[in-house]
């Protein structure tokens, strides 16, 4: 099929490249595109470029912020002795969202992963050992995904900062809230009876 | 809950604007971004950009176009006796995708909508009475969409153009291909029963 427009044309291979968009929905973005005024779309690409030039990784925690450190490393009625440790930047996002927790952050920025050649070595491991060792942390807890690279990440961080006596704790495993028995897979399922609790 | 960023707030709500993208899409997309090179982030702003710029409607057929006349409207080989009349521009993509029409098209910009305001001097009807009555063309396909809006407004061209002699044709509607008659509405089944074809 010969193209209408090779400018139509590359802004849906653009938009295709971005995730969960595939051909059909790029083609809807770019007639959408076509539909929006001028002033619109500039706002739009300037929104992006504008991201791209000002956001820096805060330097306590590795997360996202508009400044060097990020407004909860510098939010001081946080609690700075409970450690949260998550894979990427965008998990502190869901976290602050379920309002769940009040202390502060540390982004490991991937998991350790064998067979995609991620070693201990290409993760934020070494900063948070030596946050650890300075005194002031009491508990550290261990978010990331619930996986076998999460786990082994997990297991392997435990292992290193045990020693020290900080208190490391894991996110429950078990039925997500409004879930059914019935479709729930085996391991969730032996999980949720092995850390059952009281009530 | 606070935000980590206002850049990356702006970008998520210019990218929830967009047609089929919520919040939480528009989140992945905006840490997609943040993890793309500055060249691929650059390629992609212009892009957007280069298509507001360059973009034109065929003077011919009211498609969209890099020229003045688009490429379907300067092909010789196409039929120019057959007009098949779309609501949309992006209806040509899709029709040209089939590989089912060698004619030309044009393009209404919409359908006749007395609830939305929408009357038959807002549509392009006026220059496609005007290209009937140049004596060149023999049969037109109205192609609008199978709905209440596009059927009307089938009628109102039917009507206006009968008198000149050119035959006026309305694509089939019946069972899509791949369908199941248990899911199929009971006016479909119906319409494919009395526009039922000899095999």
């Amino acid at each position: 099929m010969k193209t209408p427009s090779q400018h139509l044309d590359r802004v849906i291979k653009e938009f295709s490249r971005l995730p969960g968009i595939g051909h059909k929905s790029a083609s809807r973005l770019a007639f959408h595109i076509l539909q929006m005024s001028d002033d619109q779309v500039s706002n739009f690409t300037d929104s992006i470029l504008k991201l791209k030039e000002n956001i820096f990784t805060c330097q306590t925690c590795g997360g996202i912020s508009d400044n060097d450190v990020c407004h909860i490393c510098s939010d001081h009625t946080r609690n700075g002795t409970i450690i949260c440790v998550v894979e990427e930047q965008k998990d502190i996002l869901t976290i602050e969202k379920s309002a769940a927790f009040n202390g502060t952050y540390h982004v490991l920025n991937g998991v350790i992963s064998p067979l995609d050649g991620i070693g201990p070595e290409d993760l934020n491991i070494a900063s948070l050992i030596e946050k650890c060792n300075q005194g002031n942390v009491k508990e550290l807890i261990l978010a990331t995904n619930p996986t076998v690279e999460g786990d082994a990440t997990c297991l392997y961080i435990s292992k290193l900062i045990k020693p020290s006596g900080i208190k490391i704790m894991r996110i429950a495993r078990g039925l997500p809230v409004g879930a059914d028995l019935e479709f729930t897979d085996s391991v969730t399922i032996a999980k949720s009876f092995n850390d059952r609790v009281e009530i």
